[in-house]
């Protein structure tokens, strides 16, 4: 199956394009798809009433429901001379479904729209909805619905759906002086990955081609989510605009101040050896990267931290903002989709 | 507050841009506004167990729920020289919601996406949002999330939600020989909008306002899918690529044929008028305008017809297709997003 699988430039159409073929005739392959891919899953989709080629899907929704939606741009969050299509599409579902993972729910579905130029091949397009469905599918996901329109360049927003079964939405806000701050699993990888990628350099990524894959398709363990909520977190979000970011983000919200050892903070295996290969420090992946969606959470007592989680520092009462290693990093930011901090 | 509406030509922004005030900032301000005009709304905000500025929002859902997504581009979709941003986030909810209603789903809820050039204006956001929350507020629906990204050009998505409140889903494909089919209300009124702008004549522009607000934010009445559902509909959708288009799926995914009277679709007053102002036949535009939004809908008993439908044709066993006035109307097509019926 992975030898379909289109090559990474896609300037050149080599079969039908979606101009040629027209929007819903490509819908209509892509539910196809997704509703063969459902089949084949895991019987997640016991959720759905209704499913995709209707006007509106319907599915069983029993009490609290998180959803989240998080769009993606071509040029901006992802290149398709970096990532292939399915790549990009699994990206945009990881993405969106982390947001509501950090809530503590269940993750149950998802809504696609997926826009791209009338003169893309329709093959790109059924790999990214490939994507899409794989992703879903991974994560407990249905594909409950999409739309497919003409733009000038790809952009993908996914909507994601999760049960919150009973628990209390696990807020941002929700932290207190005293707390014990943990993440769900290492930082850095999906920066390194991508300053790999940036380098040109053939060497580190044939050397490290793990945080090249974490860069093109984050691999967080997104049902963590519901298990820091069952252990009893406090407040928790996902790590998408690098620690630093998501730290002051959760102090505001919960009026404390954050103190974080930086080394404490896991990193995955070869992050040293890489950075060095590039010239680069390790700590600035691991701290301002971003885009891991690994969970970081607030837990009032360290023994309530779940199995696999790692300590990184504590709460302390308002006044110092975000402390690492006992310097402020108020002015440390990481990445925005505008303004100065923005990818390119 | 009409008076704030910034002019319909946005290329040269006059005051602080997004990629200035950096995304945060402006999404911050967004969230601000929808929370206060959902305090001012009218109460359906007890769906909302969490709002925006979390990871992702928490609502209350009891039972089958309906979700679509829809998604909405400048210059093919929409033109910033022919609608002002508030029209334009209006018209992307309606839309979607459109679809929904199409389930006989009552309204409650949407998620919205917007992508901007990082150049826009930020008074073209914060319009685009105030058409988004009014838009919501008008149709019963909570602002439940969004998300803002930088794009080369303007891309809403609005995903929308509705409650079954226990009603079964009224599909594409429900509809049986001998029903009656019948539409919510005028059509032809935003296809009319779109010539008259197109024209570049300033007469029909004036004399025929109604047809160019109907383009730039459709009206219809969307509380009317559940009125249908609860009167027995059989079969519904929205009309959003034309009426014949949307005949053709419905007769399709029903396996059966449908007969339809051009003469009693029901159209908007005046159209015959601005049609022989631009020269044109009216019937094209009832028949193969879309965008209107009004809903069609196949009930087994004339007597279920709702108040203020309009009975237009009748149900066939299959092997006819779409009939209009005695003839085969397979050939004529309403609009796509790509393909040859594509709008540009």
């Amino acid at each position: 199956m992975e030898s379909s699988v289109p090559g990474r430039s896609t300037s050149r159409p080599v079969g039908r394009t979606v101009g040629d073929v027209g929007e819903r005739a490509v819908l209509a392959e892509l539910i196809g798809a997704v509703d063969e891919s459902a089949a084949r899953g895991a019987g997640a989709s016991d959720i759905t009433v209704v499913g995709t080629g209707d006007d509106a899907a319907v599915f069983a929704a029993s009490g609290d429901t998180a959803i989240s939606t998080d769009t993606i741009v071509e040029g901006r969050h992802f290149r398709l001379d970096l990532s292939s299509p399915r790549e990009i599409g699994a990206r945009a579902v990881v993405q969106s479904v982390a947001d509501v993972a950090a809530m503590g729910a269940r993750i149950t579905g998802v809504v696609v729209s997926i826009a791209v130029p009338g003169s893309t091949d329709v093959a790109v397009v059924t790999e990214i909805n490939r994507g899409i469905a794989g992703a879903a599918r991974d994560l407990g996901a249905v594909v409950l619905g999409g739309d497919l329109v003409a733009a000038s360049q790809i952009v993908i927003t996914v909507t994601a759906l999760g049960a919150m079964d009973g628990r209390a939405p696990v807020l941002l806000g929700g932290a207190r002086p005293g707390d014990t701050l943990a993440v769900s699993g290492p930082l850095g990888a999906s920066a390194a990955g991508l300053a790999i990628l940036l380098s040109g350099r053939p060497g580190p990524r044939e050397t490290f081609p793990a945080f090249v894959s974490a860069f093109r398709v984050p691999g967080p363990d997104l049902a963590q989510g519901v298990v820091a909520a069952r252990a009893g977190a406090r407040a928790m979000t996902d790590i998408s605009d690098g620690l630093i970011e998501e730290l002051i983000t959760l102090a505001d919200k919960s009026g404390v101040s954050v103190a974080v050892d930086s080394g404490s903070v896991p990193r995955p295996a070869g992050l040293a050896e890489a950075a060095a290969a590039l010239g680069v420090d390790a700590t600035d992946w691991v701290l301002a990267g971003g885009e891991d969606h690994q969970l970081l959470a607030a837990f009032a007592q360290p023994g309530q931290v779940p199995d696999g989680w790692t300590v990184i520092g504590e709460v302390h009462p308002p006044g110092h903002g975000v402390v690492v290693d006992g310097v402020s990093a108020g002015a440390v930011r990481g990445w925005q989709s505008f303004g100065p901090g923005a990818q390119e």
